[in-house]
Parts: C-alpha cells; structure tokens; sequence
C-alpha cells in the first residue's frame, strides 16, 4: 500500500525527517511519500501559522490523495484534518489524534510534551476537540521552537526529557506523547530515560493508517465529513479586498 | 467608533446585507464597513470551505484590523476567529461566538437554528469549543443552503419558522439563535411567531464590540492570542508540491 | 435609556461607588440610579447572607423594575438573579454573569480575584451555574472582606494585585474578573500591573444590557423565567413560627 | 434523637401531612416536629417563590435548629439548605438531596417526577448542582400544582403514576423520585405499577439524617458551610428603598 | 434486621474488625455476621486481586445473602458490587459508594485517603463510576499496604493523619473519606486532629443500608440490575485451558 | 508475530469463530491462537457473568500471555482488562476499546449495535469508562441473546441491520460498532446496507495489537497497570466460606 504523508510547514529538512521516521515503523510493503505545501509557513507555532498551512495542507490532499491509499498529517495540531476527510477518497490521520489514541491501549493517563508555551491552549483545545481531557493529565512545554529541533537535536532530547520526567514523578502520567512531528526521531532515545512508553504520533498514525487500510475501512462520508457541495471558488489574490 | 465586518464567503449581496444588518442595530456613532474576502468559495457549509474561507479571512484582518478599532467576524462558524485574535490590534469577535454569550443573559436554554443537515457535526464542534455545550439543547437544521436565503428569504423565514417553533415545544428552547449571517435580517419577521427572543449573531457581535471598545478591553496577549512569532512564509503557488 | 442597579448589601456608600463606576462606562444617554434594599446584611459573604440578600433584592426588583429599561444585580454572587427574571418586565443582568460572558470574547481562559477564602467554594458553584469551569482556571481569594475594600482601597487594590499576578503567571490567566462589586473602581489601576484585562462585572453588565435594550433582546418567558402563578403570600414576621 | 421537619412553604395542611409522612418511617426513637415559617408563599412552583420561602426558612433554622438533633428542609428544591448549614449546629438535609443519594445504591439511572412544567428548569439545575445529571435520566413534569396534590390526592396519584411509567419505558428510569413534598405519601400506592422502586424525599431525608446522627457526624464548617460572619443586619421592611 | 458484611479478602483477622466496626455503628435492632470468601488474595491492592476477590465475593453473595436483609461489600473498590445486585434479593452497598453518598449530606468537597500509591487510578475510576468526579478533590495515598493497617494501627494512624490533614490544607477537602475497609476503627481518633468529619466506609454502609430496609426500598431489577439469564457455567478448573 | 486471543465465555464455537475472524484481518506474518476458559459461563450477558468471566480470563492471561507478543480479549464488555494488563508481560487490547479508538479515525460519531436490552447500562458504563460518551450517539440493543447469533446468524444479519439503520438515520451514527464478539463475521454483510463503516472489535484488536507491536510499545508498567505486590492467595474452593 502507498501513504502520502504531509508536512504542513515548509521546512524541507522537517518534511525529509518525517518521511525517514514513517519509514523506520511501516511495515515492509508499504511505500511512503513525504511532501510539504509549496507555499505558508516556515513552522506553525500558533492560530494564525495554522490556518495559513491548514489551507496549504488541504491543496495537497485535494491534488494528491486520490494517488495513495492513505494519507497522514503530520504536524501535532492536525491543521485541515476535518477538511481533508470531506475531499480525500481515502482515510486521513493526524499525528495528534493517533497519538492520543494508540496511547490509550498501553496507559490510563499520557501527557503531551511539546515546544512553546504559546501552544499550550492550541494543544489544550486540540485535547477537548479529540474529547481526550480525561486521559491527558498535562500538556508540558519547552522551550523549543519547531525549527529548535531540527537545528539542536540533542538539545531538544535534553529538554523533553526533562519535562518527560517531571510528567511522570508530578502529574502521574503513564505514557509521554512527543507533541511536535520533528520530535518523532527522539522517541526511542528518550524512552529508556523517561521510564514508560514515549509515543511518536508519526509512527502512531502510519500503524493506525495500516490497520484501516487492512480493514477496508474508510472515512464515513454520511454526516461530518461529507463531500463538499459542488460550488463556485474565487481564485487565490495576494491582496485583501478592500 | 469604527468596525470591520467580514463576511468570509466571496457573494458580495451577501455581504451588502451583512452590513446593512450590522448598520441597523449599531449605535448611531459607529461606523461599519463590511467586506468579503478578494478569493474563496462563494459559501461555507462544510469544514472544506471553512478551512479556505477561515486563510482569507484571517488575510483581511491582517491587512485591514489596523484602521478599526474592532472586527466582526460575520459566519456562523467563527472561521479563523482565533488567528485573526493573534494578528489583530483590535478586539475580534465571531456571530456565533456573541450569539451565544448574549443568549445566556435573556435565556436558561437555547437551540441554533441553521442551513443543511451537513454542517450539525461542525456546529455541535463549535459549541463544544465555546463550552455552551449544556446551554444549548438541539443545533435544528433546515433544506436551506447558504444561499438559498439571499435568493427566496421568505423560504427562509418558513423554514427557520418551522424549525424554531419545533425547537420550542420539543426541546424547550428559550431562545433561538439564527445559526448562519445570511438569516440575520429575519430575526424580528421570526421572533412574533416562535414567542422566544430570537438572536442574529451580526446583531449580538456589533453590540458585544461596542461595549468592549467602550470599556476599553482588547485581546488578551499572554497565552492563547499572543502575536505571531517571526517567521518566512512561503508565497501562495497554485498547484501544491510534488 | 434608564438602569436601575441594586447593590444587594446595606451599605450605602457601597451602593454610591457602585453607582459611580456604571455611570463610568456607561454611555452618555444612559441613565443610572444606584439602590440597596431597605433591609438585609451590611456585606455578603457566605450563603447565609446571599439568601437573605437575595429576598430584598428581588423585592426592590418587584416594585422598582417597571420603571426602567433594564436591571443590573450588582454583587458577584448573582443574588436573586434567576427570580428577578421571572418578576421583571425588562432585561436583567448579573454582574458575575456579565463578566464571565464578556471575558469570554477576549480571553481563552481567565480567573476570578475575590474577598475572603469562605467564598471560593459559593464562586465555584457559581462558575458551575454558569457552565464556565473550563473558562475559569481559578478563583484566588484574598484577606480582604467586603468592606475592608470600601475602608481601604489601597490596600484592597496591592492584595488584589498580587493575586492577581500569581493568577497569571501560575494559572496562566488571559484575564482577571474582580470577585466583588467594590473592587471595581479599581481595574484601570490594576490592568497596567497585570499584563492582562481586568474586568469588572458592574462596567460588564451594563455594557451587556445596553446591548440587549439596543437589539430590542429581553428575557423568555416560556421556561426558566416565567412569569410566577398567582398565589397567596403571608406577610413577613418578625419570628419564626413554633 | 428528635428532629425538625421544616415545610418551607406555608400551607399547613401540607405541613402536617410532612411531619406524618416523616414520622411513617423514622425510628420509634426519633421524635419529629414539623413547621411551616410564619411568612412566604403558599407553595413554591418558581425562582421567585422559592427565594423568599429560603429566606423564611433560614429564619426557622436559625432560632430553632438548636434545639434538635438533626433539620430536615421538606420542598423538593432544597431551598436555602447551603445557608441553613452554615447557621445550623446540627446536620441539615434537604429531600431532593436526600432522594438522590440514596437512589445512588438501588438504581444505576433514575427519573424525578414532579409538578408543573415550569419547575423542569430549577430542577435541571438542581440535579446539576448536586452533580447527578449522569444519573438522572429525566425530568417529568405533570399538570398538577403543589396544592392539587393537597387537593386530590387520587388525581396526583393517576398523573404522578402515568409519568413513571413513561420514565420507566422510555427513558429508562430505573426508580423514580417523587419531584415534591406533598407526593410523599403517595410512595408505596404508586411503586406496584411503576415496577420500580419510588422514593419519596423526605422518607428519605429522615433515614440519611438518622444514619448521620447515630455515626457521629456533622456538617463541615471549614470551608462551604462555615459559621457566617459576625456583622450587622438591618431589620426587614416592607417597602423596598427608593 | 440481619446483615452480611462481606470482607472480600481472605485475612480474617480483617473480617473480624470489620464486624467489630460495623457493629459499633449499627442499631441495637440489627445483627451483623462478618465473613471472608474461603479463596483468594490475603489483601486487595490492584485491578488483578480485586477480580480474583470479586468473583469470591460474588460466590458467597450468591449462596449467603439469601439468609440476610441487606449485604455490605466492605472493600474500598467495591469489588463486584454491581454483579452481587443481580444475584442478591436483598439490597447491596458498597462501603466506598456509600461514604462517598453520605459524605455529600454534610460537605460540599472531599478527599479519600488510602493505601499505597498504585490503587490511585483504580481510585479514581471508582470515583469516576461514581459520577463523583467533581465532589472528590483529591485521593491521597500513603505508605501504607492493607496488612501493614492491620500489624501497625498506630502507625496507620500517623500516616492517614498526615495525608487528611494536608487534604484539607492543600486541596480544600471538607470531609476525609478513608479509602481502605482495615482503616475504619480509626475514624474517630484521626478526626480531632485534622477539623473536619472523617467517614469510614463500613460506618455509612450500615447506615444506608438501615435506611434502605427501614424505608422497604430495594434493587431495582429491571435494568442494569437485572436478575441473571438462565445458562449453564462450567465448574472451576486448576488451570487455563491450552 | 503471534498473538492470543481469549473468548472469556465457554463456547467452543464462539472461540473457533472468533478465532477465523482474527485471521481474516491478521497480517501474513501474524499466527493467532484462540482459547476460551476451562471454567465458566456459556456466554455473557450482564455483570454476575462478566465478573466470574474476568476471574477466568485473567488466569488464561497469567497463564499463557508470556508466550505471545500480544493479547486480544474478545468480548465486548473487555472482561478483566485492567487486570490483565497488570499481568502480562506483553500488551493486552480489548475489542470494545479497539473498536471505539479505531472508529474515532473515520468517523466523528458512532453508535454501538448489540445483544439484548439488558447490556445496555453495562455498555454505557464501558464507553464512559473508556472516556467516549462523546462519541457514541447510542448503544442500540436488540433482541439477540449471545448464542442467538451463532444459532442462525442470518436473524442476528437482520436484526442488526435494522437497528444500524435506525442509528444511522435517527441518531446521526457515522460508523456502526459491533456489540458482542460473536457479530464480528456479519462485519461486511452489513456494512453495504448502512452505507457507513461497521467495525467488528476484533478485527480492530488485531490491528491495534499489530501497530503496537510494529511500533514496540508496551503496556506502562508505573501505575495503573503496575505489576500486583507479592502475596498470598487462599485456593478456589467450591464453597463460599459460611
């Protein structure tokens, strides 16, 4: 099977590490083609990054998810997510949303450790909106920005490990989930110092991906995520009306 | 006082009248200017559109928030309303946001009255996502599609009729909320006939804004809404990457 | 347009600074009267009190509303509010509802700084009435009593401070709401400390209501606040029956 | 042990048949007096009424709590019972309450039969403030008002009995809570055609305050319910200020 | 009236102070018999003994509750308590259902306090189960294993007393719940030093169980505690089936 | 890979069915062992049976688990769950659960399609023990008695048609679960006449159980799942101790 997996920021060395990390945990006969927007922001670190690459996710899956079997977006805010299961003829994942759920089945309470302060009400918002509050007892930040990762790795395992641990001894969680894609290359090295299981949503969502694909299961098209009603768009303008 | 009010669908009638509705129940000493996005769909009924029309919007508010001293976001989904926070000097506020907070002083319940079965799912988001969940009995919805108001709206004024008395007597609403823009300007045709007060969301975020402005209150800047962090954008290209 | 403001409590320069601060934010053709009920406790701090209040609130509601084009109950335990709509002919607005809703349009999460520690448990129900405890991250009280803020309001105004701030930076707070209508004339004063908006519910409510007289909103009749079934009353004694 | 059975509403054939009903299933060592307040309305069917008939009952608490071992508030909105603590040296009950609870060890779900349509809303809140809106399945309402039930015992008893069997059937209801004072006495008449266990509140309130006093223990007075604090009343008058 | 007190482990020196407890407690007219099943763990400490304990406990319900007028499981996770409803013709109460019920006639908060840190999430899905989320502030664990109550009375003493006092300190609680059946003779000696009601759970079973044999209120049969189907079991083995 | 998969009834067919159906959807590489208990009901159908199940459930887990990389336990009330992953050295899922997570991919809301009436509660408590009331719009049951559907499973095709319709038509399900272990084969005779996805548990447990071990992730081992203290257990014995 063929996944099309998206980067929704335009940093070509982030798409290039995701792509490397579905790789690592798909299964042999899978084929995954990683590949970030052509336009919008360099990272997404708030509202307005996400909107920006929400819409540039969406071209992509408009354009491309009728070529592959499935589709994973994998920023951890899951920008476009809904909008993408209304036009992809093929089930769409969120890095978020896997995370959450495949953590569900090997702990009672997870924590989310994550980059900016900034994200912490995104992130919060994101766990109300997958009706996850009950099982995420914290969402913990750093001070990592998206492109930190990228630039320091071993900084950044130093400092998720920190508050990976502090998740553990103070907020009694269970299971750390790794709340930025770039993050993803750290889980196994973070794991053995955090003492339980550190969950990367990529590797999450090309395991829950395989397992709909398998099934025969695909997005339910009768209510939430209907296709579009046929309409008139207006084309993309640099500039505002006014 | 001076307000924005973007209709984030590109049917400018609908916008016209958008204005017209904001400019009825303003105060005599605030001045409104409507305005729809340069590109996007003609209208918004599903998360698609909504994610196209939210990345306009959000473009209109940052090229323009500067010159008001408040914007109207004026579609029953509030697209993009929380990045259009971070970016704006100026407070912003949704219809369906002002909508429901105004109804929680004049009723113990209310039901939204809206376009097509498709969008219930993103409107019962949406009041989760406002914590109105336990306020709001039903979200009822009708054959009408976004503009099917503007071309018959005494179909319309029927159709939400028959829906708001239902909400009424069979899900005890107090209150009716008119749940798209287009279906402000029938709100007091409606109301004799339902016997509850029924609420136009242009109508309740003029007078929301007003009295932020008057007290002098704007966005809070610390976590949710700060402003964006400096980054590169990649400019707008038609055809996603390959 | 003509406000009747009722300070629950007996004491009357309370009742004069109450006045003061509506008068404050209100606009130039509203019109103010400030009262308190001829009877009940000097302050209100405890459910004790809260009920007695609440009696002579709504009677002054039940002679006095008629004459007016809305009603704001100013004590930040919403006394009597629930009555007050059933025996009122026009709007009313409490000033910790009003505070609660209006913070809602500019903060994601906010906190509540009030008087003594017996009250944090009657604000918690409060903010549960108000289906607003995943808005409200904390109630953080304080050594000051009602009155200790009329005695001495720099002092009341570095306490409030303090909390405040610790609101903030501990609960991440996006807003402050001032527990208690006497602290209002201090917001401005304590905003530039804060970081963050300070919002009092006396200037909220009458902003709320000038909203509601404005779009021609006023309360249902149809449920929660009916008009009361004619009955008998017997008329107050001085001692309880044996 | 002796307790007081307060009926805040002051229809004394009503009263009288409270203290019956509480004396049908208290203990032979449990002495039961029952009082109406010397003021207040004739029966409590809204927010009004039941504001001022708290009033009038934290009065009777107040003056005569001491001299029992235990009070019990009989309308089924436990009108005033937060204030009666903090001014009660001895536990206090309300019925509503006290048919909750116990419903909680006989039942996984259970529906509250009561009067008038227009009491629905107080009772919603009511089950929500005593956080069992997950336990109770529905709310039903009849024709009757508080005094038809006085009035015609038999007709209360065909319109109480064809709702819970309604409850049953359709929502469900695994016992049924009869929503008010005076349908005490029809407990046992109505549970052999419901099938299902039907608890009237204060039989109820009478057994959980037996319980609380044979074990010693006594309201908290640390935090929700501590003593008031000492401060000036002015006398009631019977004219609201001006 | 005759009771069964149910001990659900198999240390009998525990059954016995169990019995002595609930005796203490129990009218003069009730007789209580304390019995431990013939098989399983010695204590209870987590989800796998608590299973093993319940199918035993169910066993002796099945057989033994027959002879009784109402059944006490007396374990702080109320091991198979829904399962003994089913089978039992007499009312079932679980101790920590029952503390938890009766705890919300005299506080508006509480904590548990309890054994050794592993059973808190077990805890806290009881409380959950319970629908008792929001009245439980927090769950404090202590050194302490099950026996370790029974071999050290007084050092379990300190450790509670330690845990109780910060309960109330720290998280607000109004009333300590002690969360493990070995530590309810305590009861009375930790209450002095921490200031408000410490509950025991074996207490307030027997009380609300005299409460519901006094009222002639039992389970409810025609749901959730619906007599089994008919079917045959295949006796108990030594071992799994391979 | 290989896994286990319990049936925690006595029903040799069922286990055999149940057995085919994990193959179906098992990866090539993927050998699965099925098993029932040696002791034990027939089949379950309410919480008497599903506790005595649990018991000997978890004594094939303690058993057999360590020769496996992973445990299914398939029955749709996921019997001794918890227990067992305290237990086993590998990850145990269970098919309720699976089902739930799984269906959150590709729907916004689903309903679960079951047995008979009776299971109904039961059911409602899984889903909010496993965090999902949210989600699920209904549990429909229906005339099926466990062992109905493997008698003639054409009746249960019918019968479960008919209320997966009705879900999809009246409660807005987007996705159909199916209720009981022994419906899993019906999975894609249904489907085509709901015109939504219908997913078997167990299915969605071998795919879960596949991702988790791809992945290598295992269930945490620091607190709800801790592995049980070492003690003393007393050995069955066929009587209840008197």
């Amino acid at each position: 099977m063929r996944f099309l997996i998206i980067n929704p920021n335009t940093t070509e060395q982030m798409t290039d590490e995701i792509g490397e990390q579905a790789r690592r945990y798909a299964r042999a006969d899978v084929e995954i083609d990683e590949v970030s927007p052509s336009w919008g922001p360099r990272s997404i670190e708030g509202h307005y990054e996400e909107y920006i690459a929400a819409a540039a996710t969406i071209q992509v899956v408009k354009e491309r998810a009728g070529d592959y079997d499935g589709v994973i977006i994998a920023c951890y805010g899951d920008p476009g997510l809904y909008a993408a299961r209304e036009i992809s003829p093929v089930p769409v994942v969120g890095i978020a949303e896997a995370s959450m759920l495949m953590a569900c089945t090997i702990a009672h309470k997870f924590s989310i450790v994550t980059i900016l302060p900034r994200v912490q009400p995104m992130l919060e918002d994101l766990v109300r909106h997958n009706r996850m509050e009950d099982r995420c007892v914290s969402i913990r930040t750093t001070v990592l920005s998206v492109l930190d990762i990228e630039r320091d790795p071993s900084l950044a395992e130093r400092e998720i490990t920190v508050e990976a641990k502090l998740a553990v001894e103070e907020d009694h969680a269970e299971a750390i989930l790794l709340g930025c894609a770039g993050m993803g290359p750290l889980d196994k090295n973070i794991e053995p110092h955090v003492g339980v299981p550190v969950l990367d949503g990529v590797a999450c969502a090309v395991k829950m991906l395989e397992g709909l694909v398998d099934y025969g299961i695909t997005t339910s098209r009768v209510a939430a995520f209907k296709e579009p009603e046929p309409k008139e768009f207006l084309p993309y303008r640099e500039r505002a009306a006014t």
